[in-house]
């Protein structure tokens, strides 16, 4: 079995941000010598998200404004009990329940299995300083 | 390591529906031979899920009412920027996002390792044309 | 390849509450003797998630009252066609498909791979009787 593991620093100036992984992701596939396995892909920090979708500008505007209308953002105390922790950021919290922690990805051939329009992105909802994406690779 | 890579078509003629894919995954765990290990089955496509919930009819029903008013439908262009891309589906973006892209899950003694209820599902959010989800399969 | 697969059974009392999986994953992962690889947690149930987040009661609370907004219950037969079967819990099967029903952890240098706040909990919808969450680690 081959293996790669690899943390990917990330640093978003905004609270919120897309940005994408995929670039990165595939060289590590290519480096990693796998031909047949997976690719876990994975925040590591619990106010970000790791998904898959479209790398499309006007989507991503539509997923601010869904999320924040399923889960807004309110850094009173009132709202969330977490917020009464001294955080600000519970919203976050929420968002990326719905966004998700994590993606699984097959490695065939040497490259990502996707689909034509696959896009792998992180997904930073409390942002303004360094967190970290785990990429993990595991196969033969 | 065994594994087996297997991209399953569908042509679902609704523009959403439900369609169990789990006798499939069955049968493609027990031709890998794999006795002990994993099998991902994604949705290559951005506007499905897989998914694993019940086998009942009225809870399908329940998804679709709940995901409608989660991400409801509109074709216009000013509910989601995405559709002024000339797109309608900015809803099955969403609808995607919460039921998820993928699931991971265990093989045991060469069979699925689910609880009693548990039943493997695509979700079609966009359909009336050919999509592909992906079975992955690794172990030994 | 070194694999090991353990079913934890747990019985919450009430009908919603969230548990810490963290120290018997933990556990497990040493038992396993896996240096590198992977770890799936997935609950075997479909009213019920396994998720990674905040070890903090404030935000319990919050994802107590947020799920409840997003998927209200109701034991009537009206709202949710589910419930015309007999069952009441259709709507823990909305907020299990909103947490998620498993996670996928990698193990680096024999341990959990996880970032600082990374906590590894189930959440049961429906409690008050007996459920199994498993454990599937492979690596080597």
């Amino acid at each position: 079995m081959k293996t790669l593991t690899k943390e990917l620093w990330l640093d978003v100036p905004q609270r919120r941000a897309i940005v994408s992984l995929h670039r990165e992701v595939e060289r590590l596939v290519a480096e990693s010598g796998v031909q047949d396995g997976i690719v876990l892909v994975n925040a590591m920090h619990i106010t970000a998200s790791v998904f898959i979708n479209d790398n499309e500008s006007g989507l991503h505007h539509d997923y601010e404004v869904w999320l924040e209308k399923l889960a807004p953002f309110d850094a009173s105390p009132s709202r969330y009990h977490h917020n009464r922790t001294g955080e600000d950021n519970a919203d976050a919290h929420m968002k990326r329940q719905v966004m998700g922690r994590e993606v699984v990805v097959a490695i065939t051939d040497g490259k990502l299995h996707l689909g034509p329009w696959e896009h792998i992105f992180y997904y930073e909802f409390d942002g303004r300083r360094r967190k970290r994406v785990l990429v993990k690779i595991l196969g033969e």
